[in-house]
């Protein structure tokens, strides 16, 4: 089975308090590609400009990514990002954007891209999310992710974009402000009340929640002693918990979706380890195990 | 083996986004006593004044809380604090505290309480936690809470205070705070550095983890659609995690410890679903442990 992601290719510029990179591949669909890359075949679909090299390409192939949907604008310059961390990393601000080939993105699929049965609609405009959606017939679980800055510009839009989708993974914070529930057990609700079976609500530094049919589950983010940056790791949160679900069949039980939840944890966790996909591109199917059953280890407890 | 616990016993005025009490029973070491009382005997020790009446005791006695240690001052006002929370209840403004017969508190401790073996040092000022750990000669697990006052008005001698007991629970940002280490794994080894032997980092809706000589352990919160007031939520924690520790001999091994952070994490989530101690005086050892299997349900995971 083969996992599809429609989201950014970029270039992002960032600094935190651990150093900094002026110009270093990143982008949601970038950093979700990588991270499934380790449980099944992975394609990307995305514009990059003539600034996007063998080299960026070569980071996808060489994990084996199918890069035939990435579309190449002549004359034109791959999206940018730069943004800056604070002392905790918790918090950080956007110091530009350039949509470059992005400002005109409409994703077309091959043939191959419209039989996928899972999908990961990143998080790019909600319009451009409903239409790869209605693109994607076949497929079996597709999953959502967006921001604040469309929940606050094009909020109908997108929830009319996440009505069509299984599962929806947000940010704590951005499912609260999009159903205007403070309390994230009703805000979940409220989603599933739209139309995805599965919420998965990321937590940042402190895990990530899944509301489903058979209730709620958590896990705490895996304690790491060297954070140097956060930026990507809810997308290889993303891509560990679709590319477990993708290589389990559809049968999606809640066994597999709490593995699922653990192996996304684990692959957010090596991401924040290093600058963009440094980390990631050069993990080893070993090490995620290893995390994984460590994970296990400082979570689990037996009732008296 | 009982349990000490020297703190603030407060009325309390609380207003959130789901109504308000002018004057309710409150304070760090109430809180804690009653959570505590569903394990252990539980003895408090704290200042009260005139306004302290039958009906506050009787709250205290009705779950078997030994009140012999509370301390009447003639002519006195018993503590009080006002504080507002905002929509989500995630942050809270203090709008008025008057320390009456705290602000000359000095704890005289009787010689059952000095042969304390479990003892819980409230968050109150730091020279009097020193002096009230020096008096308990026999304890062999003593825990200390504290807040950002004292981390910003005295932090040495919190430091010191820190350095000579067992266990110092804190909500996650104190304890960067304290540490000035942005990095949680890191400022629980400084903190270990100074003398705790175990580091509970309290992170309110997030949950809690607990950093020992064996490593990391972390629990999500437990999800709740009903939040009214998270005042003494983290004292409530403290008196499950604690009352369970003490009830299980002087053996602390991981398993106790585990367990201990599960009942804490209930204790908690029962303290705010009702204001003050609306909720806690009421419940029952049934459904204590039915929320650990539950809590258990929800954090549980095989790996693959």
């Amino acid at each position: 089975m083969a996992v599809t992601v429609v989201g950014s290719i970029a270039f992002d510029a960032v600094r935190t308090p651990f150093g900094s990179r002026e110009r270093m591949l990143g982008g949601s669909a970038v950093h979700f590609a990588l991270a499934a890359s380790f449980f099944d075949q992975v394609r990307v679909i995305g514009p990059v400009g003539d600034d996007f090299g063998q080299r960026e390409y070569e980071v996808l192939r060489s994990r084996g990514v199918d890069t035939s949907g990435i579309e190449h604008v002549e004359g034109g310059r791959t999206f940018f990002w730069a943004g800056e961390y604070g002392w905790d990393l918790g918090e950080r601000e956007t110091l530009d954007t350039q949509l470059g080939v992005f400002a005109d993105f409409e994703p077309k699929l091959s043939e191959a891209a419209r039989a996928s049965e899972v999908v990961f609609l990143a998080n790019i405009q909600p319009e451009l999310q409903q239409r790869v959606r209605q693109q994607c017939r076949a497929a079996w679980f597709v999953a959502l992710d967006s921001m604040n800055r469309w929940i606050e510009t094009a909020r109908d839009s997108l929830i009319e974009a996440i009505s069509a989708v299984d599962c929806l993974l947000l940010n704590d914070s951005e499912l609260r402000e999009l159903t205007r529930e403070p309390n994230l057990v009703k805000a979940a609700r409220q989603i599933r009340e739209w139309g995805p079976r599965f919420v998965v609500a990321k937590q940042g530094r402190y895990g990530a929640a899944l509301v489903s049919e058979e209730g709620f589950f958590a896990l705490p983010a895996f304690p790491l002693e060297t954070v140097v940056d956060p930026t990507g790791a809810g997308d290889s949160f993303a891509g560990g918990f679709m590319g477990y679900i993708a290589s389990h069949g559809d049968a999606v039980d809640h066994s597999v979706l709490t593995r699922a939840m653990a192996y996304g944890t684990a692959l957010g966790s090596f991401n924040v380890e290093a600058f963009g996909v440094e980390r990631v591109s050069r993990l080893t199917p070993a090490e995620i195990s290893e995390r994984v059953s460590e994970l296990h280890r400082i979570t689990q407890f037996t009732p008296a």
